[in-house]
């Protein structure tokens, strides 16, 4: 019972991804979403748009990867895309979050699950670049939706998000077209800063 | 273009999910847990918890039943376990909503969620079989947590959750065993009514 008391403490230590809150809105823009419905979201969407990839990939291992890759943040909190000074201290405490929240597991599960969140922080394999292209695109389409109130909020720029989803294109070559159009759609709304 | 729209479609249609509240309190009783939140922790669980299914199961199409299970509630609402007035209609509702969300997507993309989720309803399979006894696991892993939070506020008895988790057995003897103790946990704490 030792193992399965191991599992059922981590499973229950990452219920707190339900509090740790994103700077996206949800569709109907009522309210912030948290990193538990975003990873749901995102697994989901692995599933549908899976034959967007530009390589074949393992859809199985790619969804498993998107439901833990912001678990490392029920420790370092979420570094919202456009805050300069948290990205420079983010990889540090996401290492030791890692450390402590995989480590809940019996072993083996443990390395298991942390090798498949190096591989998506990584970004080397095609299963870590589609399940990049599911994370940039996906506040993409929450965005448009709520007549992008986050990005009012943040005054962000046209420019700026073009960057932060250049490497859609690694993932998937359509997904990304579909941003680029999405975003110079968003410019002509004014949901996005010109330039 | 066309089919990637009426997937982008149905992406956003079902981010109402994470507006469909259940019964189940948060494991620290902050608030109710919403179906969004519960999909994804249902299907991370399965890739922690695969081990134990009593037959061998495919992993990643257990992940994605999971993940869609609960898409009926946005039109069909979510019915308590133990609302019996509810439950005679549910069947009937969620059929409807079925017929209409999953038919947001490409028409082979339709066919074969929905025939995952009819999969799930049935019970019949291994995959659906684990995929019951994770629905039913997790909230008894939550009500622990929170001292019996919603099944307090429910006057829940002994004898109705054993009745509510009795299929977990045909998913995984092993976590129905650990349930079946776990309830009588809650019974000595008070957490559950006694009988």
């Amino acid at each position: 019972m030792e193992r399965l008391e191991q599992q059922i403490n981590f499973i229950l230590e990452v219920d707190k991804i339900k509090n740790i809150y994103r700077q996206t809105y949800l569709a109907d823009g009522s309210r912030k979403e948290n990193d538990a419905e975003h990873s749901w979201h995102l697994a989901l969407m692995c599933a549908i748009l899976g034959e967007y990839s530009n390589e074949k990939i393992e859809i199985g291992k790619t969804i498993i990867m998107l439901l833990i890759h912001d678990l490392v943040e029920i420790d370092a909190g979420d570094t919202y895309a456009y805050d300069d000074v948290g990205n420079t201290s983010k990889r540090e405490r996401e290492i030791a979050a890692a450390e402590r929240i995989f480590n809940l597991l019996p072993i083996e599960q443990a390395n298991e699950l942390r090798a498949l969140w190096e591989e998506f922080e990584l970004m080397n394999t095609p299963e870590a670049k589609f399940a990049h292209s599911m994370d940039k695109l996906q506040p993409i389409l929450l965005n448009t939706a709520s007549n992008g109130r986050s990005w009012r909020e943040h005054g962000i720029k046209e420019t700026q998000i073009e960057k932060r989803n250049a490497n859609t294109k690694d993932g998937s070559v359509e997904l990304w077209e579909y941003t680029m159009k999405t975003i110079q759609e968003n410019v002509n709304k004014g949901n996005l800063i010109k330039g």
